[in-house]
């Protein structure tokens, strides 16, 4: 049983909670948007968003020096365009506004159309579209390319960026810089059970499947699980022939390892240790890491891997750098 | 699917992923012994341990301000006493060691055999047997007061009191006074799904388990789901007769919703929020929350509300001072 009762709604309960809990976060009511009400007006102000269920994303990332406001759709459903609009105008203190868009296109769509309204408003919007996921289509072998946990990569560093002075076309510049390096694959070991929600793919108690999405979409290979080392070893290779770390001459780089949301720290930690000794053999070197569940698919039981190599080392300094959200 | 592939064990493979990720902490292999290599030794250690299976307790709360060395044993298994005393000889510097105990039969076996012969080998140990739950066994009514969630809140005062130069008497007064304010009851929405664990409960789909206990043991009462609110519901009431705060003058609380392992935080802060408003109409006020996956039963699907009463309001300074451990 879940607590969850509708999944065509805003969840305002949660969101309710969220501003409760926290005081320096206040949520608007029926519009998804939480912000964060002592951010500073003379900073560059970076908001995100996207359907709900990927809890503590993206909410859990509002707060001083990562976003300033989030907008929360209804269960994997984006936010309406016009709560995107009302967000950007409720940030806006005429530095421009900068939006994180992950990479889906029922979230293009709406974000799109946001952008180009308040841009008509003569607010000066720039975004940039995550797209880390290098999953690959079974059937026509083409990138999926959509925007996943990585993504808090960008909430996180382009935050720390803004807060400390970043002009509008500096964080721009640096988003174009940073989400290229970023690379995420994910793996399933059983799909979401959520009241009224139908889950893209069944798996065996003994299977696995790699390259799955947030929200359940399906992956590119379902194989029988034999060990947590194993999946580390696919994922790892995986990465490596995109990213193609041996023959660069930087091999600085920085990891996250998400639970996919029922996924227990035990397991979590367990796999950062392989992944560890897969990536002491390759001879990289990890700067920063984050473990645990960053961005989540309801209550699906997986883990996904994310690395990006640290082009500039100020990067690692806007990782390091204090915030005031709650879930980094 | 689950990674874990052997319940018999010290999970080491998370330990020692625990050690790769955090500098400040050191795993001692094969003893699930993790401790704070940046301990200030001119202060008084804290020590804490059980069972695995309830992460991010009580690893993820090792490090500076709360405990200076976690033991970790098999899954829902006490450490045995060698390792135990092994941990208490590891921090300790002269200045006696503080051990906190959850108030299982199996765990205060190897605790009290571990702090028998730390004490004679000359050694002040003192210690706290934490014993907040409240539910009451079905069988004879009488108060099964096993350590929970709330044992947390113990780590924490404790640990920041001892950083700030607390004594190892003034630390068991405090332990002696904050302890019989921690009262903790909770629900079971579905059982522990876990390879080679038997769980001592079987729920339907529809129903939950009010009172159940960090190892799987069953509750009080099995009922149908109806909704978050009545969930909400019966643990404030059930904690009001306990506590009796209606006939007290203070009306300031701490209070931590703590998901049993797969409650996403989409459920804990909409129960979050029906709680809250509850204890509003009950006149109280709220002065330190916390929300989150505390201290967990494996994969559990499930909720714990803790309630202490801020005796001294030096607690809350305590709560919210700075620590280097990952999971607060």
């Amino acid at each position: 049983m879940k607590f969850y009762t509708s999944t065509n709604e805003i969840p305002e309960e949660m969101l309710k909670g969220i501003g409760l809990t926290y005081p320096q976060l206040t949520y608007l009511p029926e519009t998804g948007i939480l912000y964060n009400n002592t951010y500073n007006k003379k900073t560059v102000p970076i908001i995100s968003g996207g359907g709900s269920g990927h809890e503590p994303a993206h909410v859990g990332y509002v707060g001083s020096g990562m976003l300033a406001a989030a907008v929360t759709g209804p269960l994997f459903v984006p936010p309406k365009a016009k709560n995107i609009l009302k967000a950007i105008r409720q940030v806006n203190s005429g530095k421009g506004v900068f939006v994180i868009i992950k990479n889906f296109e029922a979230d293009l769509k709406e974000f799109n159309e946001a952008i180009k309204e308040a841009r008509n408003e003569g607010i000066d919007v720039r975004y940039i579209v995550s797209h880390d996921d290098i999953s690959v289509n079974a059937y026509n072998f083409h990138k999926r390319h959509r925007g996943v946990a990585g993504t808090i990569l960008l909430h996180k560093i382009l935050g720390a960026f803004a807060k400390e002075g970043g002009r509008i076309d500096e964080i721009e510049q640096l988003a174009l810089s940073l989400s290229p390096e970023i690379y995420t694959l994910g793996v399933a070991l059983a799909p979401v059970h959520f009241p009224h929600q139908k889950t893209s793919f069944v798996l065996a108690e003994d299977e696995v499947s790699f390259g799955i999405g947030i929200h359940g979409e399906p992956g590119y290979r379902v194989e029988k699980f034999e060990d947590s080392e194993r999946i580390a070893v696919e994922l790892v290779n995986k990465l490596k022939a995109e990213i193609n770390w041996q023959k660069k001459a930087n091999k600085n780089y920085i990891l996250l390892v998400n639970g996919l949301g029922s996924t227990t720290l035990m397991e979590l930690y367990s796999f950062q240790y392989d992944v560890m000794r897969l990536l002491e053999l390759e001879g990289l070197s990890i700067k920063f890491f984050k473990v645990g569940n960053l961005m989540t698919s309801c209550d699906m039981s997986g883990i996904s891997l994310t690395l990006c190599s640290v082009k500039d080392p100020k990067w690692l300094d806007y990782l390091n750098a204090p915030t005031g959200a709650f879930a980094w």
